[in-house]
């Protein structure tokens, strides 16, 4: 406890700076971009994150703040709401967007137009899916990233002036094929279910999140998450154990099971059902793990639809999924969805409705 | 008529023991749930149903039953609105679920646990879209099957556990590729508009709704209509019809259409606007004989787009095409929709809308 | 502006015969229909819309006008709103509809009864979208078209009996394949940036919102739009210089870009939002034609998912686009929109909102 009480000090303190300092507050606005990434609204999350990023790749994390910062500036400019772009709202397309596109296409001075542009429009998608979603109180998630990325990596088939990378390849599908599930590295060939690969795929499909393929990333990221909220934190990790654990049920290719690819969108589905947008209970928890499972079999499924176009399912398996699991709000009544606007971390919410989702010991001082 | 009283009287006995016994309240949900796949909330139009798909397949029987369960139990857990639950509106994606991943991959073990969790998703997807469509006050259709069933049935590319059976194939699009028109049974070589090849399509065409290609199983299932509505009745042997008159008229492949395949949507269509969602009306039957004719050619269109894929068209058709004639409602004064909870059987919502599609004789009683 | 005045007068006392006798009314509405292709309420621009399709195929004016009528006579009998099918709302997409099936179809007489029944779908779907979308005040735009377009020549891979022509080619896609980026006509080898291939691609854009690829239609089309607004038309100009310019940039196809292939969707985005759906300011004036410009990217990005099966982009983007940077709304401070409902010319509208749009000459009156 020693050891996350002093992140919180920290935390206050730079709260209290952001406020009052007008640099600050553009540095404070910039590190809850990245940490919306994950639904963390929290600085220090966001910093973690970028470190995390950094640690594998300094073109990345490059990529990311160039899109953070043409995102946010976007929404200032434009005149969002400040609350909104104070809270990260308008950075976490623009950090996904940036990194996809220096992932997906070669590196250019060209590449670098491309990315504010996307990043740019990136933000007036969320302020549209922001108003479109609104009659049902839904969170855009990253459908603004998704549906951007998506339009500009496959537009570049067409242009000679910016390349897609060797990541981007059309496959004829062979629903006969021989599929190889040894979970084993691309590089090596040590294979199998051994505790060290195990421990490979739970962690880089964290870090794939943000397309990091890297063991230690993804301990920062979870490091990060768990600077904010314990309830999220274990939720990535089930998340990323329920990809991954159905992955090998099913028998998926292992190699990508190894790096992760069957966790990120897991990963994302988990810490959005479990707790943040239903109050976590037992049931809720098991809802998100179900939803977590759904979204790795969804994962293969739109693979396969975009294979013909050799692009990339990005997070639409999370966004389809938690979308279709969240819409039936009040009309589940083993569930209880919170409002978008009350979304703070897992624990403050849990904290606030004590009927069903709250503590034990939180509970008696409501009911007195 | 005397035909028809018999049926009714019993069904009015098994209403009161359903209301009382609850295991026959449980039987009594599970029957209508399988009669809402056309729409009919009648247990006796279940169990024929039922029967039908027996007649043809223990598999899919089973298969049907195992998605049923699994769709009805998870709205009873989640804690959905018991009287939707009791009108069957959680069980009939469930069946279509079932039987669709029995009928494109390949029978296992693993299969039924695939089933299952298909099922059970396909109630979180109709509950989303119960709450998405009701700014609107528009059906979901059988919207839910055809998304969790599509995301499933492509997923199991990139699986070796769970493996695409024959009917699943990518094939390279050639718009000049010659089509082979007369019409006849893939096992034969006895073409041409002959009377018996007729009525193969026609009844086949109500029994592909559930994928069961079967002269007798269509005639069941007309039948189970019949037991509780003429006009639903008349509307599926409608659909069918326009859905083979149109594949004719423009030159379909002939076995396809012999088969049915090309009439299976159509009689959703026709059914569903025949005065269900509509008050009947000579215009509003027009309008959905136009539906059906475009439902056809809908489908031809989307089994083009998904070809590339090697997925199956299911009910989108259907789906869409009835959204969008549907979406219009008070815009078109020539028609009177039907608000959705009020949708019982088509006679009875033409008894009680007289001003415009109620007969004649009960229509001066309410002006009087 | 003696030249604008002319056409003025005539207009006014048009608009008395519209509205008197029967016939001449309408007209009136099936010209509007044509003019509203590219938002211009206005039958003269229609006529010269018809003119400048005529100058280029007799065929396409004559599909046009089959599109056009089945589409309006569709919302007649089906009972839209006078006013709305007045505005010749219903009409524009049926003239699409029409010229699109001719494009990409075998000239036959089965043909006509696709456009007929195909331009009567897209009144269903224009009224679809309009209830649809009227919870957020946004327009349907040419989705209609584009949607009915899609599936009926997507669906006659199927037929036998109406049959694609030659521009329905699906493509294998090769991503390391090179583009020719030599501004030139495909005929020619007369290649490079000179200003005669600069002045096709620009009024070729104009002439491709209705599948015109013709100097002397985008020329007509141009002073059709003037005819009714001077701000649409330089917007048209603009939209389709951006498509130019971005296409140049990103080096796309030559020959492409010659035929004004990257020029009609930045066309239709410019015109929308360029003083139409928000006021004109200097500020709403960039968005337009940072939308134009993304337009075309997204342009190729359609192309190229619809390359597995053939089928054309169409005006797609444009609607995709144009939904995406309208749906922000009052999301965004720095712009204005307008209530649908109130959209008529870009001067008008301006002048009707001084606070922000209005020329500075009227904004004092208000303010004093």
């Amino acid at each position: 406890m020693a050891a996350l009480s002093a992140p919180r000090r920290a935390a206050t303190g730079w709260s209290r700076l952001a406020q009052s300092n007008p640099a600050a507050g553009v540095v404070d606005t910039l590190l809850r971009g990245i940490g919306q990434v994950m639904f963390q609204n929290n600085p220090l999350t966001g910093l973690l994150f970028l470190a995390g990023i950094f640690v594998n790749s300094a073109k990345f994390g490059g990529s990311a703040l160039l899109g953070l910062a043409a995102s946010t500036l976007a929404a200032y400019v434009l005149g969002a709401d400040r609350a909104l772009i104070r809270a990260g709202l308008f950075g976490f397309n623009g950090v996904l967007v940036g990194i996809a596109l220096a992932f997906f296409l070669e590196f250019d001075l060209l590449l670098a137009v491309y990315i504010v542009l996307g990043a740019a429009v990136s933000t007036v998608v969320m302020m549209a899916l922001i108003n479109l979603l609104s009659p049902w109180d839904m969170p855009a998630l990253t459908a603004p990233f998704v549906l951007t990325t998506w339009l500009l990596v496959a537009a570049v088939y067409q242009f000679s002036n910016v390349r897609p990378g060797e990541l981007i390849v059309p496959l004829p599908l062979d629903p006969q094929a021989s599929i190889q599930t040894e979970l084993r590295e691309l590089a090596t060939a040590a294979a199998g279910l051994s505790a060290g690969n195990l421990v490979h795929a739970l962690f880089r499909g964290i870090g794939e999140v943000m397309f990091q393929d890297n063991l230690w990333t993804g301990v920062i990221f979870l490091v990060a998450i768990l600077v904010n909220s314990r309830i999220s934190a274990a939720f990535a990790v089930l998340g990323s154990a329920a990809g991954l654990l159905t992955a090998l049920a099913v028998g998926a290719d292992g190699i990508a099971v190894f790096h992760g690819l069957y966790g990120f969108n897991a990963v994302l589905t988990a810490i959005a059902l479990g707790g943040l947008f239903f109050v976590l209970t037992w049931r809720s928890a098991v809802y998100a793990l179900v939803a977590a499972v759904f979204t790795t079999l969804a994962f293969a499924g739109i693979a396969v639809l975009l294979s013909p176009v050799g692009l990339p399912a990005l997070t639409a398996p999370f966004v389809l999924v938690t979308w279709l699991f969240l819409l039936p709000k009040r009309g589940f009544r083993a569930l209880e969805p919170v409002p978008v606007a009350d979304v703070t971390t897992a624990e403050r919410i849990r904290a606030a409705h004590p009927g069903k989702g709250g503590s034990p010991r939180a509970a008696p001082e409501h009911r007195g």
